[in-house]
């Protein structure tokens, strides 16, 4: 790898082999930018439009025709931009469109246009199941057939470092009140960026994801077991979803496929288990900045191609900006746990007014290093 | 009711006491706009702004700003329609922008944000409830205490007359193909035009609530059965979601609420259940030109308001373009049952290629007559 010129970011999490996006504002600027990181500075990217080979539609703000724009250019893009930050010559005129990252603010990183969560860890989906069937088969008869999964509520996804309120609801019957069971979900979200009108094959996520987030589908338990039947889930998770401010590119995941764990009933065809399916994603579960879990997305059953081909195999089409998520990433470990409810054995504690839940992610570089993905951090106010 | 000069409309469905409005286009125009139908006529209301009182945003074509401008504006729109559409005085500049309907095609008429389907109807979810569950109670626990519901594919809800392909996926396990039990569900639906970032409570629905639409939310049951547990309803259900062109207006139903049934246990509080709770629109579900069945939103046990209260009720914002639907409408009787899945005990005949479906609602107006809904036409495509 070329060594960048920019002060700090050879070898760190955010070198030019990761180059994550995310929509950026400031108090002194009325707009709001792509900004692009590298070490700690984060780059105006339409501000280098015309020292570049890049396209005129960078100098738009929103991240929705970048996502649309497709792989060819987000390869062109990618390109171009290792080129800026790593020829010496680019210097003079990129370096005073970078600035230091805690000068800027991340928003919601694209607007979301449908949100699916899944249920894709097998650990997961079996704790859960023994906790809340413990007279039945641990994994629902469909589980090793299909991804299971189902619409969650776009409008309430939020940027990470929002507050999260404490939702108040039905925890049985006649009983109202603020959520007792407040829950935090470890998740890897992706990012749709080409839509389909036809389903799209279990070869094509390059073509369709653009990139990956980390997701917190905050879950309030009591809420979601009294309504829970037989539609799913509903006001237990439709207060909010965390999601990072950074998108990584897929691409700079290139080094992080593995092979991921057998499957067994194989799926049908159109669910083809393509080797590697498993990402060696590492997770961090920060609780009031003490380390809670380290699941991985390594040993998640099914994986994001074959939950993209499902998720269209019906025929449903895609949109730019359609976001599907993992479901909690759970290893076979005590300490690989990725959320409460697993952590305690459904017992709590659970989370209390004030807590600050950070989800942190890191993945091995094409550079040889490690790269960390946009963190997902939240606070919980207080109920209404 | 002072009389319209429209020729044909008097005394009509669409008198001026309906006044639904869709997003048009023609053949001979490229643009779209805000249609209002009145008769079997529908006015361009942009061309009409610069002669009557009428707000400069109706200039632009979107639904989306009509919607969110609130219910002063909906009520002074309203108004001023009326009078140009009464007053023979404005007839000369208004009769050059009526053009008879079946000259325009009507696109889907709002953007949709995040879309949630209810269960509202007592006997449509005990009779399900009987064939899923025949040896358990037909109803959820949770059935009579809250309105359950779940987040629906927004990505695919397409307009009236959009052929709707039939879905293929897993039947069983290890069974793929198309759908063999393809059904309907006539159910009603509620346009958010006012978003909020507070819970609304069950008092609001005029000020945040725009219109109605009717629904078919299509089914492919054995998909459903099979991947439902225990998230629910994914792929069996997001291949397509039917609505009507036109959005027929809140307020034109103030003659049709009704005092619906009563609800025993007495939900809690911030399910207020305020009188009258229920709306005489009647359905006619109409298969190849045959009436199968009348039911109708009289008799359903969840009102609208309760429905959006509910939805609200743990903090999930709301937005401009929310739609939320009923669930199938089903009535006591078995001529009132509002899918096939009741109307043949789970047996079909199922929905075949080249089958039609159109939903009709009608419900008595201001006026003293009885108004049309847009009416809900789909046809069966074959599998892909």
């Amino acid at each position: 790898m070329v060594e960048t010129w920019v002060p700090g970011a050879a070898g760190s999490s955010y070198d030019v082999d990761h180059l994550p996006y995310g929509e950026a504002s400031a108090p002194d600027r009325d707009d709001w930018w792509i900004a692009v990181r590298v070490g700690d500075l984060a780059l105006d990217v339409a501000a280098v439009v015309d020292h570049a080979m890049l396209s005129p539609l960078l100098r738009t703000a929103r991240m929705h025709l970048l996502l649309r724009s497709g792989p060819r250019l987000w390869a062109q893009l990618r390109t171009e931009l290792v080129r800026l930050l790593t020829d010496p010559a680019c210097r003079p005129e990129v370096e005073p469109h970078l600035r230091p990252v805690e000068e800027i603010e991340l928003e919601l990183p694209f607007a979301v246009a449908d949100y699916v969560d899944f249920y894709a860890s097998e650990h997961h989906a079996s704790r859960v199941g023994a906790l809340f069937r413990p007279d039945g088969d641990p994994l629902p008869p469909a589980w090793k057939h299909l991804p299971i999964g189902y619409h969650g509520r776009a409008g309430t996804v939020v940027a990470s470092g929002t507050p999260v309120r404490r939702p108040t609801g039905q925890r049985g019957p006649g009983d109202v009140g603020p959520t007792r069971r407040l829950d935090l979900e470890a998740e890897l979200g992706f990012v749709v960026g080409v839509g389909a009108e036809e389903p799209v094959g279990c070869e094509a996520l390059h073509r369709h994801v653009f990139g990956v987030v980390g997701v917190n589908d905050w879950s309030a338990r009591d809420l979601q077991a009294w309504e829970t039947r037989p539609l799913g889930p509903f006001l237990g998770k439709s207060f909010a979803t965390s999601i990072s401010g950074w998108i990584t590119p897929l691409a700079a995941l290139d080094a992080a496929w593995v092979e991921g764990p057998d499957q067994d009933p194989p799926p049908p065809a159109y669910l083809c288990p393509e080797t590697p399916r498993g990402l060696d994603v590492d997770v961090e579960v920060v609780l009031n900045g003490r380390v809670l879990s380290r699941p991985s997305y390594a040993s998640m059953y099914w994986s994001p191609a074959q939950m993209l081909a499902h998720m269209t195999s019906n025929g449903a089409t895609l949109r730019t900006g359609d976001l599907f998520a993992s479901g909690t990433i759970s290893g076979p470990r005590d300490d690989q746990r990725g959320c409460l409810l697993e952590l305690t054995d459904g017992e709590g504690p659970w989370l209390a007014d004030g807590d600050e839940v950070v989800l942190r992610y890191t993945a091995p570089s094409t550079g040889g290093g490690r790269l960390a993905l946009g963190e997902v951090a939240g606070t919980v106010l207080p109920a209404r």
